[in-house]
């Protein structure tokens, strides 16, 4: 049950994750092929790379479901493109809960490689944050969540949380619940209230 | 006797592919080692990825090649950089030959670690499209394979022949010419004929 | 004792290359979250991509230091950005001896590995050179170091020294000093006199 629950909410981050990317690359005229890869990285890449430091297959590598649902997000794109604008707070909120669960997938994934926690918080931040990054480089555009937003802030948090509740001997599901909350309403109160982290100030 | 051969044409791919790097670093007025470097990044950043994702020993670390190779057309590029226009079609001829070649190499190796066939045809298309991803993000540029060209498409399609030449229970040798033609012919008759993905189509 | 200096000199080389990126990211206006991964970025990725490519553990994750240092860093850009422009020069030479230092650790960590010299080389040079290349696409720049000063190259020289210093038999330590002066006074030099590698001619 709990692990359909999780797969679950893994293809609707997938999909919220793909969609934004697919998003971007429609704005640069990126043809269908690009938009895919785009998408896809975006989906994927943050997983991926915690898996290269980890020195494990790539999650994606096991299960071919990250790439059929990046292909039909894309379908979806190329037929649909002109409710996206409508449903947008709707891909607010999917993008919200696939970047939670990635960080808890992230941390719990890297704990179970008996690395110490603040390794698995960075870990679970680069698997939420990192795709995200990818996307930006493709794009060829600065990274957005160096500039604006709470968002790796966000998955830190939620990785802080994901900590206090292992040192307080939380139950797990408990553990990876609080962690996942933390996440989802720092960067919602983040976009409704307008919250940023402060721009470096600089003398130049 | 098919290893010499392999070996050769792996080699022009390399030199194509390094040049096509050298070129853009040119224009970008990149000095010798940047060209190098990206000329490097362009003929083995494919394969590069392929192996860090099946946790094997990136191919080059095993063999000087090709490193001088790119170093000799770094050479040739300095020297004889006149010409490089007159040699425009010969290079298109070398790089398309190197594509499919490495699309052939990436499938086979992605093979012989026991991955499922959709895994292979993603590893090929990397190892014959992601040098020129890299090359483009050195660049600062929006990499070209996804605004433009048939380029990764016709690695997915030479990727899909190799396996219905498996399906089809082709001798080997068969399996491998019938991707590299099915890549040779779809990417010379795209640049031909002007042959390109549709463009996302955007409403913002 | 000499682990102890070579410990210190590394956290001098990591702040240096560190405040050499979260300088940058400012003036791009990034936050502090942005510019403490560009900083991070700066100071790490080049050591990581090596220990990827040598598949074993990338050398942070097994020591917090570097992320408290470059922590440290952010905040004391933070509180002392307007005397950063004052202390220019003892911020090149801090960024020159951790280069020179990232050289040394990167050939002497791959021979532990038992690849050939030249793979040695060009992991050094990686683990020098590649952070800043990381920082520049993060900024969403051309990487400096394609089209400017002696950086990669001196890296290059110390490499070769190192390989001399191997052939002539000579003390590990001194194998190491002489690296890490030659790259010390090649940099040093470059800046002062304005050395740099030919730009790449163009027909275009």
């Amino acid at each position: 049950m709990e692990a359909t629950i999780s797969l679950i909410l893994e293809i609707i981050g997938t999909i919220a994750f793909a969609i934004s990317g697919i998003k971007l690359a429609a704005a640069k005229k990126f043809d269908w092929f690009g938009a895919y890869i785009v998408g896809l990285m975006t989906a994927i890449g943050g997983g991926t790379l915690r898996d290269i430091l980890l020195d494990t297959t790539p999650f994606w590598m096991d299960n071919g479901w990250y790439l059929t649902v990046t292909g039909l997000s894309l379908l979806y794109v190329i037929l649909f493109h002109r409710q996206l604008e409508r449903i947008k707070s709707t891909i607010l909120i999917f993008d919200t809960i696939g970047l939670a669960l990635f960080v808890v997938i992230g941390i719990q994934k890297t704990l179970t490689f008996d690395y110490p926690m603040w390794v698995a918080i960075i870990m679970g931040t680069l698997t939420g944050a990192f795709g995200g990054v990818v996307r930006d480089i493709l794009l060829n555009d600065v990274p957005l969540i160096f500039r604006k937003d709470i968002y790796g802030t966000a998955c830190i948090a939620g990785g802080i949380v994901y900590w206090l509740m292992i040192v307080c001997n939380a139950e797990p599901l408990l553990q990876q619940l609080s962690c996942a909350f933390t996440v989802i309403i720092i960067r919602l109160l983040a976009v409704k209230y307008g919250w940023a982290i402060p721009v470096l100030r600089n003398n130049d």
